[in-house]
C-alpha cells in the first residue's frame, strides 16, 4: 500500500480557491485528527471553530478519530468544549471506544472467557460499560500494589483468588499506573489463551511540548515476552476503520481522513481505501514527507483553516 | 559467529570416562550459569556439590556467570549458600557487577556527566557503590510513586528539582517497582544524551516453575520509544565476557563455558572464542537444539554430575 501510495504526487491547496471547492465538493464525511490538527497540546489553531462550522453548514459530517484511550467519548467531548470547539459524543471515535466494539461485537469469545483484563484508564472502563463487557483490572486499587512472593507461586498455579478463569481478552491501553504486577497478569492471561488486544500502539505520548511514555510502552515488555504483536485497535489499524464505518455507515470513497502524521493518520486513509486523504504541516510531518515520502496524502495545507479559502 | 558454530558436531560425554577426562584436561577456567545447570528454582541438582569439588580439587577456577540483577555479589553467595554449594564473593560475576565495571572501568564519562539514573533494585546499588560510582533512581522510595501534572512539566522543561544535569548514564535492570515515572525519567535522560546500558536483555524471569517480566521488559518500552537498543552488559554479549577477563585474566583457549540455553550460553561462550563449552540437558535447551540448533556447543551431558563419571 505504502509503494501505491508513493504514486501519488499530492495537491498543494493553500490559497487555491477553485482547488480547495473541488477537492471539498468530493467527501460528505471528514475524519479528523486532533491533536497537530485541531489543536497543538493547549492551543487551540485559530480558525478551527469556523472551520469545523463550514463543513457542517456544507452538510458534511465530522468525526473526531483519536487513538487516546485514556479518555471516554464523553471525557473527550469535554475536551474538545474546554478548547471551544462544539461536538457531540457521536462524533467522536476514540481508541477506547474502538475496542470496546471490536470485543462486544466482533470478537466472538466463548461464552465462560468473556471477560476483559484491563490495563489502562478510565476511559477504557467507561466504554466497555457501554458496550456490557464485563472487566476487570483497569482502575482498581486492588492491581496498585508491590508484588508479593505469593503473587508469584499463585499466578504460576493459576490460583483462583489472582487468576480469574473467565478472562479471555487482554486490553492493553495508556496506564499511569503500569506496574510489575499488572504486566505479569497480562502476561500469564495471554499464555493462557486470552486475545492479546491493544488500544493502540503509539510508543509516545505528547505532552507538555515533549513526549513522554505512549499506550505502544505499556505492550512493549508484552510483546517482548511473548514475541507477539496485539491486535491493535487505534490508527492506523484498519480495525478502527472498520469500527468506523460499522458505526456511521459512510461510503469510503465519499470520506476524507485529514492528518498531520502521514505515517499513522495519512497510512490510515490510504490503508482503508477512503476517496481521500489530507495532510496539514501544523504537526508532525513535514511538506517534505508528504511531496516526497512512502506515503503521501492525495492534498496537503499550511494549516486546516486554509480550507476557509475556498469560501 | 552463530555459522560457524553450526559446523560443530556436539560429543556426547555422558557415561564416557576417558571422553571427560580428555575434556576437562583442556581447561583452567569453568564460567558456570547457574539455573538450570547448578539448581533449578530452589531445587539443587544431586552431586552439584561434589562436581564443584572435584573441579576445584583438581586446580580449576570456577566462575558462577549470573545475569540476576536484582542481588549482589555477597547477596548471591549467599544464596549459593543457602543451596548449599560453597562459594566466594570473588567466584561471583553478576550482570549488575559487570555493569558496575563497566561504567567505571571503560565507559570514558565527561568529568560532570558521571551519575547514573538506576532503574533496578538493590543489587545494582551495591555493586555501583563497591565501585564509588554515584547514582541516583533505584530503590529510593522517591520514585515510587505516581506521575503528576507538574512532572510533565518539569521533566519536558528539564527543571533540575527533577532532572539531574549530572546524569550520564541510564542503567536498566529488573525493576519490581517499575512504574510510568521511572520509565519517563528513563526516556528523557537518553534523549538529554545519556548513555543507554541494560543489566541483561533476558525478557522473562523463571520463577515459580513459571516464567515473570525480567530485565529486559524494562528496557522494552525505551526501546520502542527511542527506536534504539542498550548496550547490555549480561549474557550473551561480550561486555560481559571483557569484563570477566578484565577481572581474572584467564587465557580465554584454556576456558570452558558450561550453560543450558544454547542462544544465550553457548553462544556467550562461542562469540568470546573461549577454548570449549559444555551443553547440559537440565535446562531450557533440549539434545536437538545442541545437536542439530544453530549454536551448537563443543560437547554436552545429560546433566553436569556427569562430568564425576571422569574418575
Amino acid at each position: 500500500m505504502a509503494q501505491e501510495a508513493s504514486q501519488i504526487t499530492p495537491r498543494y491547496l493553500t490559497g487555491d480557491k477553485a482547488g480547495l471547492q473541488e477537492f471539498l465538493a468530493k467527501f460528505d464525511v471528514f475524519l479528523f485528527d486532533c491533536d497537530g490538527v485541531l489543536w497543538s497540546g493547549d492551543h487551540l489553531f485559530p480558525g478551527t471553530v469556523e472551520t469545523l462550522e463550514l463543513l457542517r453548514n456544507n452538510g458534511k459530517q465530522v468525526v473526531f478519530v483519536t487513538n487516546n484511550s485514556t479518555k471516554s467519548r464523553a471525557d473527550y467531548r469535554k475536551k474538545l468544549e474546554s478548547l471551544g470547539i462544539p461536538s457531540t459524543v457521536e462524533e467522536i471515535f476514540s481508541s477506547s471506544y474502538s475496542s470496546s466494539i471490536y470485543i462486544s461485537r466482533i470478537l466472538q469469545l466463548p461464552e465462560n472467557k468473556r471477560k476483559v483484563y484491563v490495563i489502562g484508564e478510565t476511559g477504557i472502563e467507561q466504554e466497555l460499560r457501554s458496550e456490557n463487557v464485563p472487566f476487570i483490572g483497569g482502575t482498581d486499587p486492588a492491581y496498585r500494589r508491590d508484588v508479593t512472593p505469593d503473587d508469584y507461586k499463585k499466578i504460576a498455579a493459576g490460583d483462583e483468588s489472582i487468576i480469574d478463569p473467565e478472562v479471555g481478552v487482554v486490553l492493553v491501553g495508556l496506564d499511569f499506573h503500569m506496574n510489575y504486577l499488572k504486566m505479569a497478569l497480562a502476561y500469564h492471561y495471554i499464555r493462557r489463551g486470552a486475545v492479546f488486544l491493544a488500544t493502540n500502539i503509539d510508543s509516545t505520548l505528547p505532552s507538555s511540548g515533549s513526549l513522554f511514555p505512549g499506550a505502544g510502552s505499556m505492550s512493549a515488555p508484552l510483546i517482548m515476552m511473548l514475541n507477539k504483536e496485539p491486535i491493535a485497535l487505534g490508527k492506523p489499524s484498519q480495525a478502527m476503520m472498520d469500527s468506523i464505518e460499522g458505526k456511521f455507515k459512510f461510503d469510503r470513497s465519499r470520506a476524507c481522513m485529514v492528518g498531520d502524521r502521514a505515517n499513522t493518520d495519512i497510512r490510515f486513509g490510504l490503508e482503508g481505501k477512503l476517496g481521500g486523504t489530507l495532510g496539514v504541516l501544523t504537526g508532525v510531518s513535514s511538506k517534505e514527507d508528504f511531496v516526497s515520502g512512502d506515503v503521501r496524502p492525495h492534498a496537503y495545507l499550511d494549516k486546516l483553516s486554509d480550507l476557509l479559502g475556498s469560501e
